[in-house]
């Protein structure tokens, strides 16, 4: 029996897992990243925690087959990494190159969210469907495109950079220095951002009482619990979040026309009152064809669709 | 020695051609369609011309291997019409069946834009790029995406629909019913709409002299010309029409990211004066990762793209 190490870099901490095929784990650890030693350094310090659990799981070195990483960055044709999102790591390094030097062992690369988005379509909420979207909806929004059995990369490792697609002419700042992006709208940064504004002249609310007025603690949990208790102003601001999530969805659905979306990360987890409203808006943003049988999950590999997916690498 | 028979099936007249897997036209011709009479006799005359052209070039019905079609409307797993565009065919019409039964070749089928881009991937003014997306930017705004080989045709058949992707939201009315379509702002008719309701309250310029104030001969055309020579306000009328392309190419660069972008139709014409801006103000609306070397490039097969791109189907 063949084995495969999975490697989810981090920019603080990094997961390895021992996995089949199939995508069983069996075993996994965390290290910090510590990316200051460089890349070469850092490299090594992880094929050796790679060997150390996998003589922990009784795994011979000579039954692994591979090693598939994601990295926090655009990955071009699996192997050479533009940028690194955090790393002081240079420009277009070679990783796959680095890597198989250290262990000797076919090592293949893609984007951190390309990657979650392989794993779900692999082993996780998507499995099964030729074409699946994956979107993390968090801090800022990623995405992943999986289309017959592959991931779309792109031409420069920038494929499924779906956050910065512009909904907006010349609207709201975003992290990237452009304006109008999804990104700036939808993202749990966006979210909050909207509520901050409002909050500033609207404090007669359940949401103000929830931080006791303290805007700096604001997450996009306490809006959508708020909500969940029947609070209007909270309600308008999921009405929000829902109004340019389907403006986003609907052109990915339009251009790709995918047969699942699973989305991810902490604005996912708000559930129904988020999904239902997104469902029906959508109907004003996608044409019929591509929404009449869309399919709408939750993502669920949560913090191991990392390692499970850059297996997906060598399916 | 092998051959195929191309079909660009349209809503008025229908190209066939007898070619080889290399694009090779041995021979061609265009009928009119005369969809009225119904799926199967239309194909049935369809076939009976290919015949004919086959004689005419004396290639032997046995040495053609398959026949491919490019079809108004969604296709489903290329064999299945979601609907067709223009004719009262009905929905989910096995074509790919009806055509083998009546022809005894292996028959395979797309979308008829999706068809150009293949088109241009295979043969044409993209060929030798591992992605590329073709816009055609005439009375609509139509797509296909070529990556790794094949076209996302979508799982409803409808993948690349870049047309209605959203740009503006509750913008303008667009033909498909819904509001600020890319299509309803920078196809033809989106130039054409603007130019017009522009000239109502403005007629000291160059282009209303060209027309002679006749504001239903407009043409897109007329405005290019136009700024060509000058014309401040058709100039600002190409600014309008580069802008909101900029903003819908972004999108797609932004999700695709392919190495190559191919204008094809009668916008596309305007050359220089159109694609210079576009260039420059994509730098708002896409990551500079995703347009340092994008490259783009103006189609070449023209009315060939349709008999061409549907040989495509069987590399």
């Amino acid at each position: 029996m063949f084995y495969y190490v999975g490697i989810d870099l981090g920019g603080t901490n990094t997961k390895i897992g021992i996995l089949d095929i199939e995508g069983n784990i069996y075993e996994n650890t965390s290290i910090k990243t510590l990316s200051a030693n460089g890349a070469q350094k850092t490299l090594e310090r992880i094929w050796g925690t790679a060997k150390e659990i996998a003589q922990k799981s009784s795994v011979d070195i000579k039954n692994i087959k591979g090693i598939g990483i994601g990295i926090p960055g655009p990955v071009i044709n699996q192997s050479v990494v533009a940028f690194f999102a955090n790393f002081p790591w240079g420009q277009n390094v070679n990783i796959k190159e680095m890597m198989e030097k250290i262990s000797g062992i076919e090592t293949k690369l893609d984007n951190d969210v390309n990657i979650i988005a392989l794993g779900e379509a692999k082993f996780g909420a998507a499995k099964g469907s030729k074409a699946s979207v994956t979107i993390a909806l968090g801090t800022g929004i990623g995405g992943g495109i999986y289309v017959d059995g592959h991931l779309i990369s792109g031409f420069t490792g920038a494929g499924g950079e779906v956050g910065h697609m512009k909904l907006v002419m010349n609207g709201r700042l975003c992290g990237c220095g452009q304006r109008g992006c999804f990104e700036a709208y939808a993202s749990a940064t966006g979210l909050v951002r909207e509520a901050t504004s409002r909050l500033i002249v609207n404090k007669n609310n359940l949401l103000y009482e929830k931080i006791n007025g303290k805007l700096d603690i604001l997450e996009a949990k306490h809006i959508f619990d708020a909500a969940k208790e029947g609070d209007k102003f909270s309600l308008d601001l999921v009405d929000y979040e829902a109004e340019y999530l389907a403006m986003g969805i609907g052109n990915i659905l339009n251009i790709i026309n995918p047969e699942i979306i699973v989305l991810s990360g902490g604005v996912a987890l708000a559930g129904d009152i988020l999904i239902n409203p997104l469902k029906e808006k959508l109907k004003k943003y996608a044409l019929p064809v591509v929404t009449k049988d869309i399919k709408f999950v939750q993502g669920i590999l949560g913090n191991q669709a990392g390692i499970k997916g850059s297996i997906g690498l060598f399916i």
